[in-house]
């Protein structure tokens, strides 16, 4: 069994990634929503914000009404699009987000401390946390008839919905679901040495010395890596970092292209 | 079992409903999402438009781009909202639209003939349809540990998300899950037989008579009585229309307040 992210970022052609997942059986599809959140939160006149924590990470600044925004573009949109893509494709697909059945608990951040400029500030009517827990139960039974699609979105302790990251959220639902692999879509095509330079590709990383290739992960990336270690400290078997921009994209990954971790 | 539908129109407290709902169990919930849809197409520029059938029928003049924002609100955040409300009270819900694991197939209807004042007209555009079968599998295997949630979108033959009538949705539900009851709460006490004086409220009909009160129903009340005649004809024992804007509405509307019909 696998898992699958793919993101929605500018350049991914969902149909094209679509066609080449329905001729796969056996996994859980994990998508993500920024770009079409950043459109809608433009049009209801709400630009979007980001923050960084202190410890360097980059999340969207989502109070109430851009959680609205997200669990709209999220759960509603892109889920439901996907779902029904996959349904034009014959594969009997369920869209869910993590606060359906509690399928993923998580904690909420109350208090966050970011960075403006050099300077702390602590912000606390932010949405955003992590997953902790992942209801398998639920997906397992779904997954007798289904092919599950989850929309990052958690449930708090207070069971308000919250906004966690994909990747991080795909990592934990692999390593709880036992899964053979874990594979990261993305518009990159895997981990580079310099950010700036595709040519720089780190092809494959032995999974006991990943802590080392920490220092390579620059923005977004941060979390996919952080993710990927916390699934193979879980025992997922194998990461694979690829480019879900270019035909057939999950072949693409699982022909071994992209960044390996194994 | 039964299967309640609340509607999302104004003067509906959904916390004061959830409150009450919580305190039941075996239910399925289906909700509308209208008035969401609406203040959200004016907040994006495409004031919402509404058709009328050469038989009188009122139904959201629902192009691609509406079909999107429906699918947003209600699929979103409408239904995520009622699903994070009951978790906050204990109670384990999933939230689905029909695209879902195919749980409301529907057709749409391609070629609509609408009234443009006095004048027919056909509409191709319209991604508006009707349920015709419902995954009664899938809802009984999640109502083993969940409670379904279900917003009114149903899955056309082509695999399009198509928006439906949440009344004749819910009725179809009651219908094929074999309920004892379906509740239509609402913004009204129940069929009135002057729209316009409350007082008029008609409070028992015998369902072998039911036909003779469609003449009462005017406007939305339309679909409700249709979806009533539906459910009762597939061995639905009782139907009950009643107000969603008074304290403990399902449980007014179980003592026997509304219109009764069984």
């Amino acid at each position: 069994m696998m898992v699958i992210k793919v993101g929605g970022s500018e350049g991914i052609d969902m149909d094209s990634f679509l066609d080449d997942l329905s001729s796969y059986k056996d996994y859980i599809l994990v998508h993500g929503g920024s770009s079409e959140t950043n459109k809608l939160s433009e049009l209801l006149g709400k630009p979007p914000r980001f923050l960084k924590s202190a410890s360097g990470y980059v999340s969207r600044y989502t109070d109430k009404e851009t959680m609205e925004i997200f669990t709209m573009t999220c759960a509603g949109k892109i889920n439901k699009s996907i779902v029904s893509g996959l349904q034009k494709r014959g594969v009997n697909a369920i869209g869910l987000s993590g606060v359906d059945g509690c399928l993923l608990k998580g904690t909420r951040k109350s208090a966050l401390t970011i960075m403006e400029g050099s300077k702390k500030k602590i912000i606390r009517d932010d949405y955003t946390g992590k997953v902790e827990e992942v209801n398998t139960e639920l997906l397992t039974t779904i997954m007798k008839g289904y092919v599950p699609v989850i929309a990052p979105i958690a449930i708090s302790e207070e069971s308000d919905a919250i906004n966690v990251d994909g990747d991080r959220a795909a990592a934990l639902i692999a390593a709880r679901m036992e899964a053979d692999a874990l594979i990261i879509l993305t518009n990159v095509p895997g981990l580079l040495k310099n950010p700036n330079d595709e040519s720089t590709l780190i092809k494959k990383i032995d999974k006991n010395n990943i802590d080392e290739y920490m220092e390579y992960a620059q923005g977004r990336m941060k979390k996919k890596v952080l993710g990927a270690i916390e699934a193979l400290e879980e025992g997922v078997k194998k990461v694979i970092f690829s480019d879900a921009r270019v035909a057939k994209p999950l072949t693409n990954a699982l022909n071994g292209n992209g960044t390996v971790i194994s």
